[in-house]
């Protein structure tokens, strides 16, 4: 049976020993979404230069924010990202923002917290660029897609089949 | 018409000019949560110390994230923060923990950033305890749920009501 | 005669005790500037989104720069500082480009070091977004144009007359 | 024709992707200068106690700056320096203090801002330690000196030749 | 009876809400002490610029440690302290360092932790620049000395006198 | 004659360049306890919940300060430590708790300040988590128990034999 990594013998915490594990090509792909008022959505996506800003600036935050992702996360051993690419996917008809985030590394542990905070620090920016005109925004569906590498091998999220006790 | 207060005339982004506003308190409650397998959510729940451990790291995290919020959401202003709670309510029949955090603050501008990285941290470091049983968990629904203070006046989340354009 | 503040009667070095100082409006604007090869700097500003987004990023980085102040000049005094702006002024005929950096913040210090540090900030992220094609760009001529509050007064840069003797 | 790395194909930024790099001996060396009023300068060298620790604290102040190099400029790598060193020469007749900076590391992308990031954070806090006493200092000069390891080989700066059309 | 006032009514952790709490002047002062071998103290001690170095980097270290306090103690409230003053003390007899730390604040909460986190880091400073010639130093007796201002009134340390059951 | 490597030829301080030093297993323990009064540490150790969330709170605030050294101690070398753990273990009859934190690493420098940090880290979360009740707490003994790996070797702290001149 699986038992959490994080949870010693005693079930007290700690991190978790990967002082022998094999360096390897470590790849993980998370997204999630940040859902918007039409009007919201419309400014973002339209008025020149606007647009690109509030998603410039989430961008730049993703980025940071995947780099210090063992500042934040108490259990995350630090490490040295040799890649991170978010890109924002804008769907008209729901109002909402996909932010897909990429983050590579050769080492010892997965990277699949540090594409998830990239994707969390990306969409809470994007609602703090928003806030003032759309207090409802709501940042959704936050998961991991893809990750590489590992002894635990590859995974692929499923889609929404087979989870239905999980999500509505 | 509202606009972005982050937007200069030329479209350009800055830090809101919050100087010449009052200090008065500021709240704000925000929400979230983390959607999790059946066989996940009882590891969580049950078994002890490891219960508690995996809200208990959750917690600190969370609080220690909300410290740091202008250090990850690039227009946030820098806060001293004086009070700050989050608790958790786990939600058996849907297999999700539910995540709620609450600042406040007797300044110049409002902790609503605060309180939703609060939640976000705390439901990425849930994540984290667990991803080594699941990794399909998904975080969800971060939204604020009441803002008071300010010239904004006060903001309650009106539910599922009314929001059927953004939410499925 | 003048005295250095941030040592004490042995000369040995403390952080300044601002305890006692006023809750005044403080206000400080700083400059400095990025030069480069003509090719370098068509490159920075021609080309569709490759122009802002150099400067795009080059200004988040400046004013998540300066809310850091205090954690890298070793005798700063933490502040909440209420508002940071950032310019850019491209100077085509010496392929340079200036910035401008101006801290405003009710308090009881000043806010010229967290100026000097948004300019210094913006100027080393226009080098490195750059350095790919350039590496003999210069950083140069950071130094504070005014300064407004506090028991010191206002302080306005005098420009080149009188500082011969400094300054080629 | 050269090409700027940090932008994708659309112009978007991005972190440079170096996982495929290899591990090699990066050094780069950087300078900048701080130019003061004669006064200013005396006060820093002479005095006893006083002169060491301006620049104690400088270098002190250089070396943790260049630590957080990835925490400051948004698209570079997070790495483990394994040297830095600092060092300044006080030109008197110029009343100015010259900073030298030096980074090593063995790792798959070079370490140029780190050094461009130690003599910034160095020059700035001679700047804070000294601003009571001549707010009309400048930082100047602030750019790459050499460069090794890594594929785009070795870059030595040619001094004053040759770019005249940049620097006065 | 008095309470743990980090600890809510079902015994969870949270941060203490001092919202409403007034602002006043705050002091604390805190001291401890590091051991070390009588070689390893005569080379702190002697030697020239050395001497100083060692404390110059301790003291630099002490108080920008300070500045950081509430990202290092979970509970702690971020707070803007306007005055850090670190002191050493050589007992030659004892070949012992004691460093005293004094920290200032007008605000809502008290700053012992921070005078606190100033010595310990000023402490493990000392230990880093020594530890090659001296493995075997021990940091002891960092404790609060004195503290001033808040509802809880004046404390001062008595002393070993009364404290004979927690102290050898 | 061994020598302070952070110092250089001229007594002024630099970081140690490990550039050359082979990447081997490192491993440190450190050791330190804190000291309360009968009736703090009772209600530290009973009452249920309130027990483990001191500690717990103590041993994330460990975990997570170790992984900061490199930005808390000057001269150390930033460094993506493998394992850390924190145990405690009270000492009823001396009111105190021992705590002992354990660090690993491949790399190319040792990890003792890393556990040094991590047992001065939770020492102080404890003093915050009791202080409302107990102002006079002692944290004492922090120091080195075991290094392994490096060139320097194995090192054993020899307890309290032959170090009667350091340590009442």
């Amino acid at each position: 049976m699986k038992k959490f990594t994080h949870l010693d013998e005693r079930g007290r915490v700690k991190m978790v020993d990967v002082t022998e594990k094999g360096i390897t090509l470590r790849e993980a792909k998370a997204t999630g979404a940040v859902l918007m008022r039409p009007e919201t959505f419309q400014m973002v996506m339209t008025g020149g230069v606007e647009k690109g800003d509030v998603l410039g600036v989430a961008k730049v935050a993703g980025i940071m924010g995947a780099k210090r992702t063992a500042e934040l996360i108490p259990m995350c051993h630090p490490l040295n990202i040799t890649a991170i690419d978010i890109s924002f996917h804008p769907i008209q008809q729901e109002n909402k923002i996909e932010i897909e985030a990429q983050v590579k590394l050769k080492g010892q542990t997965g990277v699949e917290m540090e594409a998830l905070v990239a994707v969390a620090t990306a969409a809470l920016t994007i609602y703090d660029m928003c806030k003032a005109v759309d207090r409802e925004m709501v940042i959704s569906d936050i998961h991991l897609v893809e990750k590489k590498g590992g002894k635990s091998g590859h995974f692929l999220w499923r889609g929404n089949e087979g989870e239905g006790s999980r999500r509505k």
